[in-house]
């Protein structure tokens, strides 16, 4: 048990874990940390949270574990401040969709002085945003990446982990690199890919809007997520983005000039092969859940 | 009410038309053509066609609407035999997902025997297919392009236009050529897009689809379709096609230019502007169904 958690941002992400932290007992005092007084103020009265602050070093001063979920361009900056205030036995944590720079800040910090991090995401985001639409039951099925490296003390990794899998959640370790790698490619490219598709069919003619079906609305769904998030998550990532584009790229000609030569055969098997690849990705979400934490 | 109604083509469409005119009572004598019998009994043993045959021109010789539902390649070549057997107060309508090629081999076999034609266009396909997963209610909420031309009776377009709206569709009608245009970009664009996505990620690394979350299965659902059916559909609509991806790919430039340009207002505003056009398409999606029929 978490004697005193400070979840810092209490937005999506951060409002559920406090509100799943309350409902599972997972720690006895829950401190929220924001930027203005009235935004925190619900959490409070819904009794999900203990205390809150606009205070960053008042509120994790005594934290034993510190997660900090606010926009992944924030946490970059609010870690100095954490790391010089939280307690020498503290974990931070945190929540950021991407994890080098994040990693690289906490590394330099630990240089100076010697903290525990664990670099986090876990990827159950929403095209909703805010304390609002946050719940209990947010991560339950989903994927935590963890990226420890070498500085991070086992006992923190095991403490980090042991949360999200209280939370119902499936904890894979990554290095920081290939997830930032492997983000952009599942998550990152299909964002800007569906923001491109909207703006497609706007240049052709509104209009054409008219005839949208299910297929439409299911690719671009994303589109309609939070403009400020995502930019911070396209230039954090943008070298890794740029990765995944360029094999988009060549994978979107090489299936044009595949139905510009007009040979059905080559077009039907490689129609077929992508097919079998995301059918593989289908049955892998309908088997059971496993933790592959060490 | 339908005499006697042909339907060629027993998937998922075809049987789908078949169960709803019997569930409605629409038709008084159904009748299923395909190219197996094994393939057509399972539809008469179930009650949903009276009668089954391998034998287009037998099929349709009595009909007064036949409804044309193999796929789409296959529609323009049945069109020409299916046009000498009909009766001549035959109405003989499709549902093949382009319309210009279909339309052009109609008119053209018009100038020799004058027949009424409707060229039409359910919007209610599912990545799986065949006569199995057809079901009674699935163009309820549908929309239904027909593409009517100066050569089509007022008489034929009503007849087709009340058996869409019997089944809970909402009608539309458009000229085929602007048809093509909009499902090129709405559908046909994003079914190639969601190929290239999953096959970027195969050209980066497999493993990467083991952090593939709720976006990327969004996103990708229909690159799950069937190979033969999307090979067709590509290639029947390939320049409507092409100026699809020429619209997409200046989109995608111009965003990854943006991003690349690290000018966070810049990139934000043109994040909502598209937000805002994905938010307005869901409150379409969301208002009452009226049909624009004329």
């Amino acid at each position: 048990v978490i004697c005193r958690l400070a979840v810092v941002g209490l937005g999506l992400l951060g409002g559920s874990v406090a509100r799943l932290a309350r409902a599972k007992g997972l720690a006895e005092h829950i401190v929220a940390i924001g930027r203005s007084p009235e935004g925190l103020e619900a959490a409070r009265r819904d009794g999900v949270v203990d205390e809150i602050t606009t205070d960053l070093a008042a509120g994790v001063r005594s934290a034993d574990l510190v997660m900090l979920a606010t926009p992944v361009a924030v946490i970059g900056r609010l870690l100095p401040e954490a790391w010089r205030a939280a307690p020498p036995d503290c974990v931070l944590t945190d929540v950021g969709s991407t994890k080098r720079t994040i990693v690289r800040i906490a590394e330099s910090l630990a240089a100076s002085r010697p903290l525990a991090f664990v670099g986090g995401h876990p990827m159950a985001g929403s095209e909703r945003s805010g304390y609002g639409v946050s719940r209990a039951d947010l991560f339950r099925g989903a994927l935590v990446v963890l990226t420890p490296t070498d500085g991070t003390p086992a006992e923190a990794l095991k403490r980090v982990s042991e949360l999200w899998e209280a939370a119902g959640a499936r904890v894979v370790i990554m290095d920081p690199d290939t997830h930032d790698r492997a983000v952009a490619a599942v998550s990152h490219l299909p964002h800007l890919v569906a923001d491109a598709l909207v703006d497609a069919v706007l240049r052709l003619d509104p209009g054409f809007l008219g005839v949208a079906a299910r297929g439409f609305r299911d690719t671009t769904r994303i589109a309609a997520s939070d403009p400020q998030m995502w930019r911070e998550i396209f230039q954090q990532n943008r070298d890794a983005l740029q990765e995944a584009l360029g094999a988009f790229r060549a994978a979107l000609d090489d299936l044009e000039q595949l139905v510009e030569a007009g040979d059905a055969a080559a077009v039907e098997a490689e129609l077929a092969r992508i097919k079998a690849a995301r059918e593989r990705l289908e049955s892998r979400a309908a088997a059971p859940e496993r933790s592959s934490a060490p």
